[in-house]
């Protein structure tokens, strides 16, 4: 099954976070790939590395548009390391119940990676496990072989009143 | 601050699951109160109740919409455990930095709880504790009085396609 989690609104990252809780309550086993996430910056990242049967790996960890002096370059060469990560596990024998792919859908808007091949792969790996993708901006080439969909559509969001990310909610 | 996932697509359940597990990891004492969810049936309950500083509670677990002989009148009568526990946490000082109502949408939208006590005691919780309620169908009550609001959208679902729930997704 094929999973996309995308819009403008808030809980792409969750849904995806709460999914690999609810699989590993399950027995699954769950690889979690994830691009632009400083490390031991978001609360989740201190809880999931600490669960059994979860493989979590992080990739071009500085996005050019958050962070100075990271150039366009930089964030696709290491997208590169994820890519090969992607390809590894789509032409292997199946490894994993549920790998998520998160902010693959950045990746591959910002052309950090090549949007043919990556969906090529996406396709194959969704054939032997359960994956989820996320990021806003998901392309229709990818909608268009995902099983299951969701927008998050933002109704109302307290940044559009000034408020700042708060610690525990935004990360 | 007051979080409502609402919507008819997935992603409300999971998300508030991943909010619990990122505010855990920012060491956040955390508090989810469960409506309409058999015990040991949905994977995420295996993996939270193992966490610390959660505390986790679960109310009226049948609705009478999914399981066959549970009244509405016992549904209505098993809620009210629910509104004494939020009705205890909005009058006493503050004990967690978050609260996560799941569900509550589904009580108040089919009469389980009087919606304007309810939805009174949740604005008071939200006054100290970051609050989370989750289901389809939120009022515009509690729409109104929220601070950040996302409609989790369905654009495709397998459901649709006569696909059945699978285990380590949809529970």
């Amino acid at each position: 099954m094929l999973i996309v989690n995308t819009g403008e609104g808030k809980g792409k990252t969750t849904a995806a976070i709460g999914q690999i809780i609810r699989a590993l309550g399950q027995g699954f086993s769950v690889c979690l790939i994830q691009l632009f996430k400083g490390e031991s910056f978001y609360g989740e990242q201190k809880i999931l590395t600490k669960l059994d049967n979860l493989d979590f790996f992080s990739f071009a960890k500085e996005h050019p548009y958050c962070i100075e002096n990271v150039t366009l370059q930089e964030a696709s060469e290491k997208c590169k390391d994820a890519f090969n990560k992607l390809s590894e596990l789509s032409n292997e024998p199946k490894k994993y119940d549920l790998v998520v792919l998160e902010e693959f859908n950045i990746a591959l808007r910002d052309k950090f990676m090549e949007k043919n091949a990556t969906i090529d792969l996406i396709k194959k790996l969704s054939e032997k496990s359960n994956v989820i993708v996320t990021g806003r901006g998901a392309p229709q080439e990818l909608i268009a072989i995902a099983d299951l969909v969701t927008e998050m559509k933002e109704i109302k969001h307290p940044y559009n009143k000034g408020v700042k990310a708060q610690r525990g909610i935004e990360f």
